[in-house]
């Protein structure tokens, strides 16, 4: 029998995943920060990155949506304001936008998301998925990927500016307010799964759903180095980098 | 604009589909047939297809629930017996799993589910998806890749039987009914589609559709290949074959 773990255990439990799984470690990650990548590979990056970015207001709408209390709404309508902007400061999308035409993307291309593998389609798609029709406990769960994400972003602002002559601070722009965001964000989610996940099976249901999340960031980029890092299998009617080998 | 196709143009178009993107075209399903597996590539790939098998039924159920007449579902209905048996001579679920035993998998890993890619579950789960949202009749055309599998399965049975010592015919049993049901599922599907895709809009849905479910069954080799092929990346929890090298 799995025993019911205090917070501190539940954070430890938490933690341990990301460890073990988070997108940090995956190959694909390590070229990109470490300058390894042609610009044709960062673009197949920030276009499938860019199917991502859309629909995470679609999932955190679907998780508004079944939120009971105007003060938890309120909190989590921020994530989508944070994503999709106020119509004066860009969001999100807008930012990753700039980034994708910063290395030299076109934005048409980039917005009909015609180009991106399927891979990415369908993981992105099973996070919208799971956000809709697992618990509320799991859905909020399934977002505390952001507990690891500040040391991914500055590993990759950094590693990228430093590495590519082809990036500048205003193409890497996207990041700068994740890094006060995602926190904020994290913080959110992970005392509600401490309050709420208040037996051993929901707690269990709230690491399963973190590992399924971690799954969803690892496919997108095991996608991405089959079709443009080794072998370089590109999926008929996927983007093709000007510059593939 | 696009215009209205007749029968045979509608066909012709599904069909050109399918030389450009069956998964007959990928590189795994070309070392599967051509005997340039290891037992453990072979297995990985027994033990991921299960999940699709698995599933089967239930996308069919899905668009059991939506077909309007009893001789509709009647039709429908017998697709979910060939899957899922009569309680006495066994269905496809379980001649895939008799097929997974027969090349050294033990019966509760493949049952579990638990070993698989996650780019394998997330792209049976778009599939699923796909036919329990979209109209019906983009349900139905999702189904059209069986137009092209008759040619698939006798590559595979005669090219495994040829090459692999450890398959023999009794383990492929999986495959022999299905080469009767499936030329019956696809006349039947075809027949739906060029009745009901009356505009050219609708048409397009229908290529749309058949193109979503290359993709679907494109991935699940897309992630079998970077994991167990090259460059052999694979996820962490997924299965690890014993003669991994």
């Amino acid at each position: 029998m799995t025993e019911l773990m205090d917070d501190d255990g539940l954070e430890a439990a938490l933690r341990a995943i990301g460890a073990e799984r988070y997108h940090i470690l995956h190959p694909f990650h390590r070229l990109l920060h470490d300058g390894k990548l042609t610009r044709g590979q960062v673009q197949a990056w920030a276009l499938n990155r860019y199917y991502y970015q859309n629909q995470i207001p679609v999932k955190d709408a679907h998780l508004l949506a079944r939120l009971p209390t105007s003060e938890l709404r309120r909190e989590w309508r921020r994530r989508i304001e944070d994503h999709d902007g106020d119509g004066s400061k860009p969001g999100g999308i807008e930012r990753w936008i700039k980034l994708a035409e910063g290395v030299g993307l076109d934005r048409a291309l980039v917005e009909s998301t015609d180009a991106i593998l399927p891979t990415t389609r369908f993981a992105v798609d099973a996070y919208v998925h799971f956000v809709r029709d697992r618990t509320l406990l799991e859905a909020v769960a399934s977002s505390l990927t952001e507990l690891f994400s500040p040391t991914i972003i500055a590993e990759r602002v950094s590693g990228m500016l430093a590495h590519y002559d082809f990036i500048t601070p205003d193409t890497l722009s996207y990041f700068t307010p994740r890094l006060i965001q995602a926190p904020q964000d994290s913080d959110f989610a992970l005392a509600y799964v401490k309050a709420h996940a208040d037996t051993a099976e929901k707690q269990q249901a709230v690491l399963s759903a973190l590992r399924f999340k971690c799954d969803v960031l690892w496919s997108q980029l095991d996608g991405l180095y089959l079709a443009y890092v080794a072998p370089g299998l590109i999926p008929p009617g996927a983007f093709v980098p000007q510059d593939v080998r």
